[in-house]
């Protein structure tokens, strides 16, 4: 959409210095070593791994995932999964309620194209019954054509049917449309993501974990196979892994790691993931006392903390505004030196940049290995 | 590059209802008014405008506002500029400081391939000779090729030299070289434009007068004559305007007011300005107490506060994560219900999305009048 010179083509085989600041940098030796830690986990405890592309938007990652073994991959909007689908992504949930009839035709319609495998999360009547519509609507008739999954509110409060009658409910009303397959449980508790210490985070997992069993339960005694409970995030899934409630994990972070997971305490049975991504800044004005850097929060989301600075080190980052960051300490950088972030949330960072510049051999000494295309950014329907 | 069907060019003519949530939204009667009132402002007030497009970003409204009186418009980066000079804006100042050699070398073969003038503000000497040496380089030889104005930091904290001495050893070093003009002082005010009393921005705005006509004085004294101080924004106009320091207000969130501007106490000398941006969202899920919509801070940036909830009346809204908003109230929407939200900060807001939908006759019974394209987002080079 924008006319300026692609600042990025000409760079694939270039040396880290010739980036173009700010930039989304990752680094793809911490994000393999990401990737290979994740899926060993999963593996070793025959768990399925959807992780959520809500984070990435990038189908190129998404089919790596899948490609070391994730089952598929979460997203939130039906506009992220049409992206996704059209670059070759074969199996997507979107783990998200949609009860707009305009959006679950373009998503009726993507079913009945075929190629794709599709699920979506229900936490209504109306919901039900307009996927429903939609997909006859579009000529959709095969068996079990879409995955439908009953969220429950597992202690987050944002979204979800309560746990055990309501879902009951909703299960039955899935279960009676053959189109529809109840796929099982989401349960996901977001706000538990981000309490600092292990012993918080195990303590609402564990009462998320009575509602599952609850609702579970309660839905096996009515007659309803619960195929799968579905949920998890990188702060919390060693909990979920431990309490034997979820078949499924949605841990999406873990690939890429920014600096608010980085600040929960470490759970001891947890892989250490590394920072792989970073915002590439450079210090553009240097007044008495500061050095004002290229990025500000429009470079980087601020919604979870601003960015950390990672080198130099000793730095203190206040937010700047929307294109600027001050940069405060005992030694500070000159007037043109790189410096390097790691932006506080990387869902909606990632969302600002059209492009992931792809780096092997480390920020200092590395090339650049090849560009990664946002293919989501801004798919927000 | 989102692959996604495109959710809006089949809109224009169709009814505000048709309008795809969640979608950024302008009211081009709000609008207009809102481009009038400014406009007649400063040429009451014999002031050159030159709006900051940062906070559009959008090519038709700069030539809008230049339609309409404004001298040309202010960009925060070389992007920026050159995505509006490529869709025709004929007058741009990058009101900000570039040091980095790639960046100035797109900026001299743009002023080389003539057609746009451009501006830009520098704060250091290494800024001035990288400039210099860029069009040097481009082979611009014509006198005066580009406007250079010298920051100084009239109380922000942020770029700019300090007022006096050092903005006059720049203002020499811009002179000696005659391809760059020493166009005047660009003195912003950032952090006053967000005071909520108009006490505290009165008195902000006259300490920045005195260090303005301190530079002046040193300056003209030097024999440096300085032709415009160019600042100010939709927070402290008025006062720069009084002071008569300022030949050219720099104001942008005029055209679409935010939440955040609009929460200061108003100046009894200022025009009126209206909300003309809207977020349009739709509650997705709806449990028991709440009311959740589909609009997150994917949708609406949130460094300047959350969005006001603008229809219904009476709803508190919480932040719901990246794609949610959680509402709470005595009269709580119904599922799929509309609802409309006026954006904490327009600029970081409009950065979000691809395409402003403009609707004429109102946010209830109006239709879509036309799209307005988003030219420089994720412009961040």
């Amino acid at each position: 959409m924008n006319a300026a010179p692609d600042r990025f083509s000409h760079l694939v085989g270039q040396p880290v210095a010739a980036i173009d600041t700010p930039a989304l940098v990752l680094d793809l030796d911490a994000m393999d070593r990401n990737l290979h830690r994740m899926a060993d986990f999963c593996r070793a405890r025959g768990l399925r791994l959807r992780p959520h592309a809500k984070m990435h938007k990038c189908a190129e990652l998404a089919r790596l995932q899948m490609a070391h073994g994730a089952v598929g991959v979460c997203v939130q909007k039906i506009g992220e999964a049409l992206a996704l689908a059209a670059q070759g992504v074969s199996d997507i949930y979107v783990s998200n309620e949609v009860v707009d009839e305009a959006k679950l035709a373009r998503l009726a319609a993507a079913v009945r194209a075929g190629g794709t495998r599709f699920g979506l999360a229900v936490d209504s009547a109306l919901g039900v019954q307009r996927l429903a519509d939609a997909l006859a609507h579009a000529g959709v008739t095969a068996a079990a054509a879409i995955d439908v999954y009953v969220e429950i509110d597992v202690g987050h409060g944002r979204c979800g049917a309560a746990p055990g009658e309501p879902a009951l409910a909703l299960a039955r009303a899935v279960a009676a449309h053959p189109v529809l397959r109840f796929a099982g449980l989401q349960a996901y508790h977001g706000t538990a993501q981000h309490q600092r210490s292990g012993a918080e985070r195990r303590a609402s997992i564990a009462r998320a974990a009575e509602a599952v069993a609850l609702t579970r339960g309660l839905l096996e005694a009515s007659g309803i196979a619960v195929p799968l409970v579905t949920g998890a995030g990188t702060g919390t899934f060693v909990h979920e892994t431990a309490s034997g409630q979820w078949g499924e994990l949605q841990a999406g972070s873990y690939l890429f790691m920014d600096a608010d997971y980085a600040a929960n305490a470490a759970d001891a049975d947890a892989p250490a993931f590394e920072h792989a991504l970073f915002v590439k800044a450079q210090v553009m004005s240097r007044p008495e006392g500061r050095a004002v850097i290229d990025a500000g929060h429009k470079s980087h989301a601020i919604d979870s903390g601003l960015p950390r600075v990672w080198w130099p080190e000793g730095l203190d980052f206040a937010n700047g505004g929307d294109e600027h960051g001050v940069l405060r300490g005992a030694h500070l950088p000159a007037l043109g030196d790189t410096v390097w972030l790691v932006p506080g949330h990387c869902d909606p960072t990632v969302n600002l940049h059209d492009v992931l510049v792809g780096v092997r051999g480390g920020l200092s000494a590395g090339h650049v290995e090849r560009l990664l295309r946002v293919d989501a950014r801004g798919a927000l329907g």
